[in-house]
C-alpha cells in the first residue's frame, strides 16, 4: 500500500510531504496532549477544599492509571509512526528521520489531536475482539448482500472485484478479501493510512498490541474501570489471507483515483457517502465505475462530514433524495432498509450511545438490454 | 418569577443587565444566524453543475420552506423576548426597551447561538404533544419515585416541598405541582429562564404558538419533512394549576440561592448534577437542605459540562464515585436503577440517535435516630 505519486507536480509533492510531517507530528503530540488532560485533572483536584480530597482518596491513583494508559497508548502510536516513515513514494521524503520527527514535535490543533484520538479508538471497531459487536451491525449487512448477490457456492468469487471507498483502519475490505473476493480497500485520510498501513503491512499475529481507547473520555463513566479498558489488538492476524493477491489498499481521493468505466463488480460503502462535498458526484462515480450488472452496497448515516466547516462546499440532501436522484442517474434499487441501529466506537458500557439509524441500500447498474431482432 | 436583586452590589447590578442584554441580543439575532445558513444552501446549489441542479428541481423550494421555517421560529423567540424586558428586578433596566432592542442586534457568537436553538428544540422536549415519549422516559421515574415515597393517597401532598433545581422550561416541576405538590424550579441559565417565564406566565391555553425544532438541522434527514416537522404549543394549559401558590420559580445558580437547612421534603434532580463545577458541593448542598427524612431523587447522565472548557474547573467522577461519596456525606441510598435509557430534544425519526444510559437514584437523609432513655 503507498499513495500513488504518479505524474504529480512538484509543488504537489511539496504539499503532500508538508501534509504527511503534519499528520506525523499530530500522532507525536499525542503524548503531550494527554498530559495536557492530566494536568488538569491534577490541578482540578489540588484546588478542592480539604474534606473533599478526604472523599476522593483514590482519585489520585485514577489520574495515575490514566497516565499510564496515555502511555501505552503512546507506545503503540509510536510503532504506527515509525512504519510510517517511508510510507509516502516521494523520493525526497528521505530527509525526514523517525529520530528527527521524534525531536521536532510541535503543538498539533485540537481539530488534529480529535483526528488522532478518533484513529486511535477505531482500533476498537476495526480490530478488537470488544468491537465484535460494532462490526457486526454494520459490515454483516454488507456482507451478507454481497455473498447473495455473488455467492461462492455458484461464483469463482476471486474474480469478483469489490471496491470499498473509505475503508478507514480496512477491516471490512480485509474481511472481504478473506471470504475470498477480490477486494481493495480506499481511503484518503492519511491519519488512517498511517494505522492501516501499520495494521495490514507490519503485523503478524494475533493480541500483539494493547491500547486503550478511552484513555481520554472522563465524561459519562459508571466506572472509572470503564474509561481505563484496554483492547489487544489484532483480533485476527492481518498477515493470514487464504491467496496472495486478492487484498490491496489505496490512497486518495475516491473521485480522483478511480475514473475508469466499468472496472467493479461492486462497490461497499460503509459510512463514505457523507464524507462528500457534493454526494452527487459521488453516486455519480460509483456508477460510472461499476461495471454493467454490478452492485452498489451502501450502509450509514448522513452525518455529512462538511456540514459545518466554515468555507466548506456542502451538499447535505436526505436520504429520500439520495434515493431518487440515484435512480435518475440509472441505479435500480434492489433492497433498502431503514433504521438499521449501529454505532460508531462507542464503549458498550459508557453512559451515553450514540445510535445511528442507517440505511442500508443495495442498487444495480443494469446491464445493457439486449435488441431483439426482429 | 423573577431574579432576586436583593443585597446586590451595583457592579453586581451592572453585571447582569449586561448578560441580560446579551441574551436578548442573542434570540434577536436568531433570524439573521439561520438566513446565514439558507444563503449557504443557496451558495451551495447554486455552484452545482447544470446537470446536478436539473436532479434537484426541488431543493429551492425547500430552502425557501427552510426559511419560512426560520421565520416562524423568530416569530415566536419575539414573543418571548417581548415578554421578557421587566423581568428584571433592576430599577434601571428601564432605559433598555423592546424597541431598542430590536434596532441594536449584533452579531452573537456560535456558542451564544447554540444556546439559542437548544432553548427552542427544549420546547420539544417540556411543552408539545410530540415530546410525550422524551418525558415518559425521563420525568415518569421521577414522579413515579416521588409518588411512592410521598403518596397522595396518605399524605396531604400541598404541605410536600418539592424542589427542581435546573428546571430548564420547567415543565417537570409544573407537573409535580399539578399533581398538588409544593414544587419549586431553580434555573441559572438566563436563555431558559426568559423562555420559561414567558411560557408559564404569558400563556393561557393551549396550541398557541407553531415552533420548527428542527429548523437548521440539515444532517441526518431521511426526509426533508423531518427538518421542517412543527409542533404545536403548549400541548396543556401552563395558567390551569389546580392549586394556586403551590408552584414557583426561582432564578439563579442553585449553591447561592439555597443554603439554608433541612427545608426541603424531596429534591427532585433530571439532567442536572452533571451541570456543576465541582459535583461533591452539589451533593452537599443537597443533603443540607433536605429535612431529615428528606427524598434526593436523582435521573440522568454523567456529561460535565465544564469538561471541554478551557479555564473551567471540572471536576468529573464517576457514577460509582458519586454513589460512594454521597453514602459517605450522609445519604442512604433507597434505589438505583443503572442504564435507564433516555433521549434529549432527538427528532424521533432522525438518523443519528444520542441515547443517555442514565441512572436513578433515590437516597434518603437519614432521620436523627432517637435516643431511648435507659
Amino acid at each position: 500500500m503507498a499513495a500513488s505519486s504518479e505524474d504529480w507536480s512538484e509543488e504537489e509533492l511539496r504539499l503532500e510531504k508538508e501534509h504527511f510531517k503534519k499528520i506525523v507530528n499530530a500522532y507525536l503530540y499525542y503524548k503531550a496532549y494527554g498530559y495536557l488532560q492530566i494536568e488538569k485533572m491534577k490541578k482540578n483536584y489540588h484546588l478542592l477544599p480539604e474534606r473533599h480530597k478526604d472523599l476522593l482518596k483514590d482519585y489520585p491513583s485514577h489520574i495515575e492509571k490514566c497516565k499510564e494508559a496515555i502511555d501505552a497508548n503512546f507506545e503503540f502510536i509510536k510503532g504506527v509512526v515509525s512504519n510510517a516513515i517511508g510510507f509516502l513514494n516521494n523520493s525526497d521524503v528521505s530527509d525526514f528521520s523517525w529520530e528527527d520527527a521524534q525531536c521536532q514535535v510541535v503543538p498539533a490543533t485540537c481539530f488534529d489531536m480529535e483526528k488522532v484520538v478518533t484513529t486511535i479508538k477505531q482500533f476498537y471497531r476495526d480490530w478488537s475482539k470488544e468491537g465484535e459487536k460494532e462490526r457486526e451491525l454494520c459490515y454483516d449487512p454488507i456482507i451478507t448482500q454481497l455473498k447473495k448477490y455473488f455467492p461462492p457456492s455458484d461464483c469463482d468469487v476471486s474474480s469478483v472485484k469489490v471496491l470499498v471507498p473509505g475503508s478507514g483502519l480496512g477491516r471490512l475490505a480485509f474481511d472481504i478479501a478473506h471470504l475470498g473476493y477480490c477486494c481493495e480497500g480506499n481511503e484518503f485520510s492519511m491519519y488512517m493510512l498511517l494505522a492501516s498501513n501499520f495494521m495490514l503491512n507490519k503485523n503478524d499475529g494475533t493480541e500483539l498490541h494493547t491500547v486503550h481507547p478511552w484513555a481520554l473520555k472522563t465524561c459519562n463513566n459508571l466506572e472509572y474501570s470503564h474509561q481505563l479498558s484496554s483492547i489487544k489488538i489484532p483480533d485476527v492476524n492481518p498477515s493470514e489471507l487464504p491467496q496472495y493477491g486478492l487484498f490491496s489498499m489505496s490512497a486518495g481521493d475516491f473521485l480522483q483515483v478511480y475514473t475508469e468505466k466499468d472496472q467493479w463488480d461492486c462497490i461497499a460503502c460503509c459510512f463514505f457517502i457523507d464524507t462528500a462535498h457534493n454526494v452527487i458526484e459521488y453516486i455519480e462515480n460509483i456508477y460510472k465505475i461499476l461495471k454493467p450488472g454490478g452492485l452498489w452496497i451502501n450502509f450509514g448515516p448522513l452525518l455529512y462530514h462538511f456540514a459545518d466547516m466554515p468555507g466548506e462546499t456542502s451538499l447535505e440532501l436526505s436520504w429520500e433524495d439520495i434515493k431518487r436522484i440515484s435512480c435518475k442517474i440509472g441505479f435500480e434499487i434492489m433492497t433498502e432498509t431503514l433504521n438499521c441501529p449501529s454505532y460508531y466506537i462507542q464503549h458498550p458500557q459508557s453512559m451515553i450511545q450514540l445510535c445511528y439509524n442507517s440505511v442500508l441500500l443495495v442498487a444495480k447498474k443494469p446491464s445493457p438490454k439486449l435488441t431483439t431482432p426482429e
